[in-house]
């Protein structure tokens, strides 16, 4: 299975979940993060509770099959992209297993 | 090393933290996340600051050792459950190392 | 490619972000975490909305090239020690692939 982590522009995500949702991936969790990068002036404090922060970030987590992985990335390649600088990336990972706490079933036999 | 990632429901979290605590688990961390799923109205928009969604959960991220990983996983899933859907689902990866900032030892040789 | 992930003390992050952004390493995400260790009482409920804990982290996300990494934990745990317990950890971790969302390109075949 696969880890599909995306930092995305907020004003993208809900654009995203819905063409991911719309291709069958229905769990995916999101949080609120906030990007740094060669655009942010050095010396600009981060924001202790990182709500007023200039570059905030949505980080979207999606576990899949290994043979979903290109179709999720493709969908958040395309449905991700601003005209501003700093889009975002994703990340591609390996996971070993994972279970579904309802059934504590494994699901790297299943589609999730 | 393993890492333990668990999308579990705020309101099973205290438990689950006390349960690990119990089995020698001491070192974790805790994040709000935002879960979207099967039963979430397509077109519900995300809420920015995630903090009056319906569909909250707490994100528990545990690193152990190998032979550890299965018990913390049984004692989430068995203090994760709820009545409602979505209970949520963990995730296990392997992590490569691990320092103690402290320190600056690895944990790779010893149980954390 | 690797994957380090760090939870810091807040008091911290701002020296360890200018100090990785001189060192070259110019994308990281930030988010807000709350610690949970020995040190903290047994039946301290984890505050939801995280806000109000006597042990906030910030978690520092960065991905590197194989051969960067040390560097960037060499960094991390230089500049994230305090006098105080638990001054955090630092996880690492291999990533198959990552993707700039603008280009579309894979950064596996070069410096990021």
């Amino acid at each position: 299975m696969k880890e599909i982590k995306a930092f995305v522009k907020p004003n993208r995500i809900q654009r995203i979940i819905e063409a991911l949702t719309d291709n069958g991936f229905k769990s995916m969790t999101l949080s609120q993060a906030e990007g740094t990068g060669a655009f942010k002036a050095k010396g600009a404090k981060p924001s202790l509770d990182f709500h007023v922060t200039n570059s905030p970030v949505v980080k979207l987590e999606l576990v899949c099959q290994n043979e979903e992985a290109q179709s999720a990335i493709d969908i958040i390649l395309k449905n991700g992209k601003t005209l501003d600088p700093g889009d975002g990336i994703i990340y591609l990972s390996e996971i070993e297993d994972a279970f579904q706490i309802k059934t504590e079933e494994s699901l790297k036999q299943f589609k999730i």
